[in-house]
């Protein structure tokens, strides 16, 4: 830190992302990317009609935004764009928190929320998940305050019924509740519908995992336009040309194809069926997932211990030091091949 | 704004990015983008070398860094690539000014800068230009606060010399200038050279100009490493993969090609001189400029008919409504047939 930085931020801890090492080739189970490589038609796409590099992209970003509200049956200005939908996280904390309203999110949950919270100096609680890493919601219910659900939740990749999340929604018309539906498209319910419903709802998607598009980084939010417009006064203070002509194009072509980004959210989901038995015949215990990772606890060897001797071996997966969640590790669900590949380094070290 | 945006942001005015009207065709001449398209060289870098989309892209954009760092002869960590220079912007006011450091910008410059002051709940003075628009850095030496310092300032197009920059560094070490070079490529004197020796000094560029890259949204930061740390400390905060595979690439093939860009730069600065005579010719003053545009007042005709006038007959020009510069329109410097569209525009309307 210089003796020139703020005050403000002294004491803020940044947000670390999955490790990304060079050293050698990796089975890369650790970042929750996609197996499969962004459909062709998407990337033609975007060869043919990214705008001009010369010229400004349009800070509207219109025609991506117009299709997004296409295919979401709603109209174009409930749809905000932005770079990752960890930009509209951020905004969606600068907008709807503050002293008076406190973020109130799980314990366990994306690790981004906490460090939201602290850069944006609002209060929050982190509210534990039960026993069976299951959100309670009567808890949220007894709150006041905004709350972020990731849904379904990183990293143990359980799901809430749309149902129960639009009871916490009708609850209290005065609170936002906010739906993080990053992993939604690999068999949870998405809340979109509860847009058209309620004026206190913001669901969060991205093109990151479903859409093949990580390095693209393609994010958006869907709510009433009132919402929206919110979070619209602070991108227009933050950085109107949020997205770049490339992602813009190549997030309009993906959408054109969408068929090819569901084919492959079901191979995902099957493969995550497959991972599950061969998980749990090497002695894992998994928790049950909508999502295209798995979070799995071995019987009898530590979640350190298996991060790091699969690492060794050329096999990356997720590992939280969290107290609460350590002995667990967020496994990532690749090809049938990948998957095979962490069966058979696990039999390798452990027998 | 809907009844859950928070207090804190309710005043807030946000930028207002030039008009991009879809209506007609215009001679766009209102946002200084390059009328030249980026490098062949670049995009078919870019094409080739852009990491596989369903992969996350690099937070810490390693290679585009390294070279940045290379071509201005600093270590890797003086450098921060942003998504565009506005977001290095932000994360200056948000990292060296607060209640103790407030900004100090003139009162005519880059319009983002009080945008960012009250984004941040930054105290700020807006510090007027001399009559002739000069920027007066003894003004800025008597009082106490972050500098930030548009060279070329916009929108007059009037650079300060290195070394006057140099005696406001020096004259306080405990106090951050941060320099925004926006469009230094086109004239002015670099204080890249500062940091090598200071350790209060922040140079920011951006691809969007020199480059001809304003669609792919390419800013950074040169500074010491601590100063670099800072920054980081809050992109890491806020957005890590901030740089998609695709920008992160073609920025670094742009860079591999940068004689074409200079050479453009190089075309802009000849059709500069030529504007400048022409603009005279038609009865303009004209601001000394070192950059693509020239801020121009015509002796008769006052800046909000220029301005509604040439929109009407398709050229589109810069019009700020502040009491100040309110007679003059700010030209971007395009290529001499669209500057002829300008001239033969004018005098068709103004005969």
């Amino acid at each position: 830190m210089s003796r020139f930085f703020s005050k403000r931020y002294a004491e803020l801890t940044p947000y670390t992302p999955g490790e990304q090492p060079q050293d050698m080739a990796y089975t890369k189970l650790n970042t929750n990317e996609s197996p499969f490589p962004p459909s062709e038609k998407a990337l033609a796409y975007a060869a043919e009609h990214t705008k001009p590099l010369n010229l400004y992209c349009d800070p509207t970003c219109h025609l991506l935004t117009a299709k997004l509200a296409e295919v979401y049956g709603v109209t174009e200005d409930m749809v905000l764009v932005t770079n990752g939908s960890d930009e509209t996280l951020n905004f969606a904390f600068m907008a709807f928190c503050d002293e008076e309203n406190p973020a109130l999110f799980p314990d366990v949950t994306y690790g981004f929320y906490p460090v939201y919270a602290q850069l944006n100096h609002v209060p929050f609680e982190e509210i534990p998940l039960t026993e069976d890493f299951s959100i309670d919601l009567d808890e949220y219910k007894k709150r006041k305050g905004t709350v972020f659900l990731a849904n379904p939740n990183a990293p143990t990749g359980k799901a809430i019924p749309m149902a129960d999340i639009e009871a916490l929604v009708a609850a209290d018309p005065d609170r936002v509740v906010v739906v993080d539906e990053a992993y939604v498209d690999f068999g949870a319910e998405s809340c979109v519908p509860l847009v058209k419903k309620y004026d206190n709802v913001l669901v969060i998607q991205t093109y990151s995992k479903s859409r093949s598009l990580a390095g693209a980084r393609l994010g958006y939010a869907v709510a009433c336009p009132a919402l929206i417009a919110d979070l619209n006064t602070i991108k227009f203070s933050t950085n109107p040309y949020n997205i770049n002509s490339y992602s813009a194009a190549v997030g309009l072509g993906s959408l054109l194809d969408d068929e090819t980004n569901k084919a492959h959210c079901k191979i995902i989901a099957e493969n995550r069926v497959y991972t599950v038995a061969k998980l749990k015949e090497l002695g894992f215990d998994v928790v049950d997932s909508s999502a295209n990772f798995v979070f799995a606890k071995h019987k009898t060897v530590s979640g350190q211990e298996v991060y790091e001797k699969l690492k060794a071996n050329g096999v990356l997966v997720r590992h939280f030091t969290k107290e609460r969640i350590k002995d667990y590790n967020r496994i990532t669900i690749g090809t049938k091949e990948q998957m095979d590949v962490l069966f058979e380094t696990f039999r390798k070290i452990w027998g």
